[in-house]
């Protein structure tokens, strides 16, 4: 018998799953180049050249017993050492070697990081639309999710955030570009947010920690501006990933950042080394912690998602979809015609668009689409949206 | 400020700490050469060669978006498929890709199945000494660890098992060949625990699973059986890593074996999937389940373990020290001369050779031995032990 909270996992996961098969069932019938995928954020552009030159370097480089080796908990020191290098390069910050624990992708940083700070009913404030796995992250700690709204612009409502901060606030996560809506928070936003959190320190007494999950950092667009949270906000910890950056998700490498200035630095940095070994990660896994030493200034290739993002967003809005202009991620979020998405995202199947309800993200009445694709299927599927749109009487 | 629950984890690890950096000091004062660190049960023998050749065939093979992406949070059919034919040829089971779910090495794979299967306050019960990681990993489920005794040869005892199991009692965790002993465990002794577990589920009607933690299997001497748990007792799962039998502990890849035969097979198998993904693994690392199928019959140098074994236990044997003779893994387990085996561990040092208190292992008045070292650096040690046996008047 499994537990009682794995049965309401469980339960939950097999809607997605659900979604999975019928997209197989789908393409079974169709075939796949006639069915159009939209749900899935796995990146589609491969991993850059270097990264395969760099694996074999390191493995003709170096000592096997130290590539494939238990190291510290919090990573190779090289490494650590290297990513803090470059991230003070490109932030202006201050990080050393102290600063930085390699993390099996974002999903265990912030797994390690909730592990912790967070007491049982401790509270995490989260801002709607949001990625549904924190639901779990939290839960996983029995902490509790806080759900504060956005503004009109998709950006954290400062005021939202005010009215929900209690004496068990432990944390607020922000998501950075934003999955699912793709917007990419502007610098006011982030002071907004800091100036209540402070605020809220102080009246309070306590101490609020603010989660910079930031795997979407380098798929920005238009030249918008990424603010580093760090700067922003002396409680900050921030959350990073090479899942997206260089197309490596399946190999679960990324990093937390916990500033000198964080407080109970010590004890937090301390419990984070801790967290890693004991919730089984053990150690972020070695091999890529080399490759990413080598790999610091590669990109991905940005310029092929701004394409799709380009081409799906004008010509949505050209078939009368209502949709949030996309500056980040490879997300674009994009209003429901009828009140219940669920119903929008049936109808779409029937075109063979796959699409994400908003409420897997804590929002109705939205959609999300992944336009992590290939180019070629994005101009394959405007048709079927455009026959969606006629359905819905949108382009009329 | 960080949890409750971090601070006992952070105040427990210091101890631990504490002893690696007494290491490194002792090696600063001494020089590395002349210090005889037995406490790091790290691999002393490097990964075979077919692993890096195996790394360089997938990334030339496969397309990166599969050797780097997201799979199914189980990990690649392929692999699965590969692994568990080859269980099947070795043990002569029946296992199918269904049966076989990728893990973060076995640390991850014991949290996979500890959250999927404990309520708050179920009971898992542990053989004295043990693997002093399973508390928290019991823990993190807010289970309760209940401590079984061993018999005189260091094997389950079958009816001390017996009288702690209750209502609550959920799983029991054998750890074959054994870390801290180096004890292999006989047939007749699993035999004896399985039929136990068997009269205590009819008697209870409740479902107690067998969790057989196996990072050891493959480190066996004098040609030793090490029985495969499945085929004792329906409701076994196993947790398996190549982190020892290839030396890849810092790459975190391992696997669960679910058999068909479980009770309740179809939930927990669901329930391990979600538990790998919201524990954020997401899934064992890409490349190197990809790797793990072109070496699943590659080994590693057992022979040189088995010549440090038989010259380690020889010469302390001869030295007058009290030592059980280990048959697997790489530790070696002694009685101390005192009953504070942390005075005798203090002593020690005075030799500069470091060992681990069995209190750690949850038996005090031994103390253990990792011999993942050099043959040189047993052989040097050898005056150390010698003196330390003398400090005692051992070899009077």
């Amino acid at each position: 018998m499994i537990s009682e909270k794995m049965k309401g996992y469980v339960a939950g996961s097999s809607a997605i799953r659900a979604m999975f098969e019928e997209g197989k069932r789908l393409a079974e019938i169709y075939g796949a180049e006639n069915v159009y995928d939209f749900s899935l954020g796995n990146p589609s552009i491969p991993a850059p050249e270097r990264v395969k030159s760099a694996v074999i370097e390191v493995l003709n480089e170096e000592d096997s017993l130290v590539t494939h080796g238990y190291m510290n908990n919090s990573g190779f020191e090289d490494v650590r050492e290297a990513i803090a290098k470059s991230i003070n390069e490109r932030f202006d910050t201050n990080f050393g070697v102290k600063n930085i624990i390699m993390t099996v992708g974002a999903a265990g940083g912030l797994n390690v990081i909730l592990k912790t700070l967070l007491n049982p009913q401790d509270e995490v404030i989260v801002f709607k639309p949001y990625f549904g796995e924190y639901r779990s992250y939290v839960s996983n700690f029995d902490g509790v999710i806080v759900e504060a709204d956005c503004d009109e612009n998709f950006f954290p409502d400062a005021e939202s955030l005010r009215s929900l901060i209690t004496p068990k606030t432990k944390a607020v996560i922000i998501n950075n570009p934003n999955n699912p809506t793709g917007v990419v928070y502007s610098e006011e936003a982030i002071i907004n947010v800091a100036k209540v959190l402070n605020e809220k320190q102080e009246e309070l007494g306590t101490d609020i920690y603010m989660i910079s999950d930031e795997p979407y950092r380098e798929l920005a667009y238009d030249g918008v501006n990424v603010p580093y949270l760090t700067k922003y906000y002396n409680n900050t910890i921030v959350g990073y990933s090479y899942s997206k950056s260089l197309s490596l998700p399946g190999e679960r490498i990324g990093y937390l950042v916990i500033p000198n200035e964080l407080k109970d630095f010590d004890d937090v940095v301390a419990g984070a080394n801790v967290a890693n070994r004991i919730l089984g990660y053990v150690n972020a896994p070695s091999l890529f912690q080399k490759v990413i030493k080598k790999c610091l200034n590669e990109k991905t290739d940005v310029e092929s998602y701004d394409k799709n993002r380009k081409l799906l967003y004008g010509k949505l809005t050209e078939f009368g979809f209502n949709v949030v202009k996309p500056q980040g991620a490879f997300y674009l979020w994009m209003q429901s015609p009828v009140e219940d998405e669920k119903e929008f995202v049936a109808k779409a199947k029937e075109f063979n668009l796959l699409l994400v309800p908003g409420s897997s993200f804590g929002k109705s009445g939205f959609v999300r689409l992944a336009y992590c694709v290939s180019y070629e299927k994005i101009e394959n599927s405007l048709p079927a949206f455009e026959k969606l749109a006629a359905a819905y009487g949108l382009n009329a």
